[in-house]
């Protein structure tokens, strides 16, 4: 069984993220959302496995000193992380894993995780990040100031991944990432076993 | 302006080096050929500069000494080689530039081009690479084993390339080859700019 591809998309807040791997999961029928673990509880009809994997808080602190997350973080009380088990098994079982995660979680995985595809999503324009982030409306202008000051810090970070696509339009970053996607699966160092069949 | 790619396509003899490359110039407007030198006669018709770089023995034989070949053979009496300087003035002009080269010249490109992009193409089988090689119907049971026994060692080599690509269909081999230049292009490495426009 070929091992599948982690595929890593990140990039500031602000560029879409979110939408972009929506539509990328609704059209790449072979990618799966990594689930991740939290220690929140279940929201109605939430399924453990599915959603979430619902932790307790102590056994959550215990993870996090067992190194057995690809990231966590603490939101308000809660905690959130991708499980580097669970990841590691569906990849081993020729899965692709797509995690949409934060600038600061994905340099974590890039750490535990080298063979990765690191993909940082970039706005078109500075004006049109400005714009989407004003957009929410809910922005004082100290604020938006702030938040702006943020992205730049994170854009800075771009250089740290292999693959910078910019989110100009939504149909036009999807298709670049799968494209990303098509040649990874060609890189030697993921089909050695080619060359050992011809031996 | 954005430096172009320089893509090598490699593989064993009778993996169908040429069809794919023919095939990926006639649709890929924006790859062009790259143009070599050699100190044989132009035939009737050929352009210098054109079809190749027409020089004297003895100029050829100083550029080898002074290192201004990408890559070079001499095929019985003839040079044939690619000029470095040439290659690399078209790529700052954002050209991209396909070189159709046999494994032991990729090598040698492999070293003083390493940001090219190295692609390796594989026969579907040993008994369709043998079926290939008999097709041209030249061959005595003796040379046929010696070129299938080459044909392996050289196919051990695809480790060294970023890229395998099986030549099953040329049509798939060539989808694949276009798949790879446009994420090629969308690496961070070719795209500092963005990120520096985004400060």
């Amino acid at each position: 069984m070929k091992e599948g591809l982690l595929v890593v998309i990140s990039g500031a807040s602000g560029t879409g993220k979110g939408t972009v791997c929506k539509k990328l999961f609704e059209t790449e029928k072979k990618l799966a959302f990594s689930v991740s673990a939290t220690t929140r509880a279940p929201r109605e009809g939430e399924v453990d496995g599915v959603n979430y994997w619902f932790l307790k808080k102590e056994r959550f602190e215990e993870m996090i000193e067992a190194g057995e997350f690809l990231e966590w973080a603490k939101v308000y009380d809660n905690y959130y992380g991708t499980p580097l088990k669970k990841v590691e098994e569906r990849l081993k079982n020729g899965e692709d894993i797509l995690l949409e995660i934060d600038t600061q979680g994905a340099l974590n995985v890039m750490e535990k995780m080298p063979k990765g595809v690191f993909i940082f999503l970039l706005p078109p324009s500075l004006a049109e990040l400005k714009r989407r982030i004003e957009g929410r409306g809910t922005e004082t202008e100290e604020s938006l100031k702030k938040r702006l000051g943020a992205a730049k810090g994170e854009i800075a970070l771009g250089e740290k991944y292999q693959y910078l696509v910019v989110n100009d339009e939504i149909e036009n970053a999807v298709k670049s990432i799968k494209n990303i996607l098509k040649a990874e699966k060609l890189k030697s160092e993921r089909n050695l076993n080619l060359l050992e069949e011809l031996k």
